[in-house]
């Protein structure tokens, strides 16, 4: 199970013998947990210390979840929030239940007409809470779950407290304080491992338990990557070489990456992906912009600034090898929409020849290109595949000598809210 | 109905006479549908010369269909699937059925497991596609098409063609040919009007219609629009100014938007947005990159690298005065959430301080500002916004001496393809 990186240029010329050496004191920052951020790399080894134990309480509450509820309310923002979608929808069937169990996220962002809306239709569902925040006041998930709480006392009495999860600090906070006094089932945040690192924590599997996949494979391929990134090595560790290229362009002036798959089931994997790089590398008046295309649909949309727009841009397609299901086009007696020269290949292959077609045209018109390839979209394969992205993204922020993993600039805009509102202490 | 446009430096003094003439220029070609791509300027009067029996037709087609169908599938890619599914995403009510009728868009990307699921749920439903094209050749929808119409002939036999409705061009094609020998009912995309242009055409009306929405207003907010955009004042004409002002920023070095909106139910207008902007104006190596936020969200993703990343962003807020619906923080006896600061404040309130403070911490960080708001989020505001936004795209384009109505871009891709998979003539 590998994801293999593809450049359009020269690999091997990039590697030079500073960049070696420099590619070297990361590897060690990184597996040995000194260097920048240090505190926070608690996720590089978590797959792999990951208990039995812990698996096994995840699926029980998961299974008792399902077993007494239609809905699960999942509170957060960030990567409170985009991990486990980002995990849900790359393995969902669009129009099917795949499992009983709806997940519906709240707090992600701040609406009256959404909570209000969301309220009215848990009315006729049974429901389970889980709030996720480390601290238990970042205020727009704390807004949900007071409006939230408020209904699941109203509606479900003493029961509600049997129906209210909370993964939060292990020692301290106000979500913490009100979960020990009302008797929540608690999940741990933890300590070592800030947001957009946390899927593989509790934070990711409980809601991906719960709306029925198989974590124990999320957590195997995961596991796997990271075995595999443990070997520094510039050619076979697709975490350096992915980091390399991209450093490498926007040293060349292509600040501006694309993340464009053929597969819809990927859109939230991108915006993970958003969260994960963005936040991570966008400091100190640098770092690349990440920005995303879903094709063939945005070929008709933006592809037409990708291909004759500003040269500021490289792309990185995220090409899956196989499919979950697919459809054959069949010779039809009417041949007016001309479509008779596909007959007999499957759209996948249609896809795949796309792919070449746009890539070969963006080349050309001076796009540089990775190409990224894993095998197929299922729980083993995504663990693998966000594991490789927060490892090969820690490598891109310390290229550019940047703490992968805080993210001051989040504070200013929270400092002023409060503030404007006049929080006390503000 | 206004959309004001407000500049967080000053305005006066972009306003230079070389300016005012290029304006004044621009201004005569697009009223009087002269220079680059004037073929296509047949949306700036659209609104006006729309006929009651045309919106007549329409709506009476949209009863038929809700009448006997659960579901219209609409078959469209880029501009014949954005501007619905825009209009569509922003009058919708999250968890519940708005209207008996359900809107499921197709051919918009490839994909044998999307038509296969589609398909099988589609089976305990009645249905009507209306498939968008304005060749019937362009591939990702004739691809679609083939199997959504085999299936409903093979289900509804002789009853299919009754349930087939085709948006297409009036005089010549393979849609047209075939809507005409299977007595399918026909509306024309007009010959004058490209895809990122017709949503105020049978191309997003009848969807919308179908839906359920007012397209009487949609109509009437557009011609609003239609008629104060006539107007040549470099100060009271909305669209004027974001256009000077973006080719501002552009020149001076910030070649990426974000548009930002507090409102989820505009995510799909920023799609459209940046088919509109991204396709008009991506060519000649030049054009701003647009991209969106939605916030809070992604103030806890793309937030760090908006306020502290490579300063080459600036940033648009697209605000919404008033909201359907909202909730008022209440006063809560265990205030360890430390939420009561809020109590007696709306959501929307809130939203509102948090824009105050994001604005000002964004700003702080040296990314320009430009501010669109709007009153509220219904039929006769979005048409007023979505032709707004098509008139500021006219001059932005031609600022930068672009034809902003033709896409030879997304050409490449597709004879790229062609010559691939050995399309005939190819």
């Amino acid at each position: 199970m590998k994801i293999s990186v593809n450049y359009s240029e020269d690999y091997q010329s990039l590697l030079t013998e500073e960049l070696h050496n420099k590619l070297e004191a990361t590897h060690d920052f990184i597996q040995s947990k000194t260097g920048l951020g240090s505190d926070f790399l608690g996720w590089v080894n978590w797959p792999s210390s990951t208990q039995q134990a812990f698996l096994q309480d995840i699926k029980q509450t998961a299974e008792h979840i399902r077993s007494n509820s239609d809905v699960l309310v999942v509170i957060g923002i960030g990567g409170s929030y985009l991990g486990s979608k980002a995990v849900l929808e790359s393995l969902a069937t669009p129009f099917q239940k795949d499992s009983q169990l709806e997940v519906i996220f709240a707090g992600q962002l701040v609406s009256g007409a959404y909570l209000k809306q969301l309220i009215t239709y848990l009315d006729s569902k049974e429901v389970t809470l889980n709030v996720i925040s480390k601290s238990g006041t970042t205020t727009e998930p704390a807004i949900a779950f007071r409006f939230l709480r408020q209904y699941m006392e109203a509606r479900y009495g003493e029961e509600a407290a049997a129906r209210i999860i909370v993964t939060t600090d292990e020692e301290k906070g106000a979500l913490l304080s009100l979960a020990k006094e009302k008797g929540y089932k608690r999940y741990v945040v933890p300590e070592d491992i800030g947001g957009r690192y946390s899927v593989f924590t509790a934070v990711g599997l409980l809601p991906i338990a719960a709306a029925g996949h198989n974590i124990d494979q999320l957590i195997a391929g995961a596991k796997q990557a990271e075995e595999e990134f443990q070997v520094m090595d510039v050619h076979s560790n697709a975490a350096i070489k992915y980091a390399v290229i991209r450093n490498h362009l926007y040293g060349k002036g292509y600040p501006v990456e694309i993340m464009a798959t053929f597969d819809e089931k990927l859109k939230y994997v991108q915006e993970w992906w958003k969260q994960l790089f963005g936040e991570s590398e966008g400091k100190e008046g640098k770092g690349i912009f990440p920005a995303s295309v879903l094709y063939s649909t945005d070929l008709h949309s933006l592809g037409q600034y990708i291909q004759d727009g500003k040269r500021m841009l490289f792309e990185t397609f995220l090409m899956v090898e196989q499919v979950s299901d697919d459809l054959t086009v069949f010779e039809a007696e009417d041949n007016r929409d001309e479509l008779n020269y596909l007959s007999g290949l499957t759209l996948h292959d249609f896809n795949k020849a796309c792919h070449e077609a746009t890539a070969s045209a963006h080349l050309d018109g001076g796009v540089p290109q990775i190409t990224l390839t894993m095998e197929q979209l299922d729980e083993e394969h995504i663990g693998h595949l966000l594991y490789f992205y927060m490892m090969t993204c820690a490598y891109s922020a310390y290229l550019l000598d940047i703490n992968p993993f805080d993210q001051p600039g989040v504070e200013d805009y929270k400092r002023n809210i409060f503030k404007i509102l006049k929080k006390p202490g503000y």
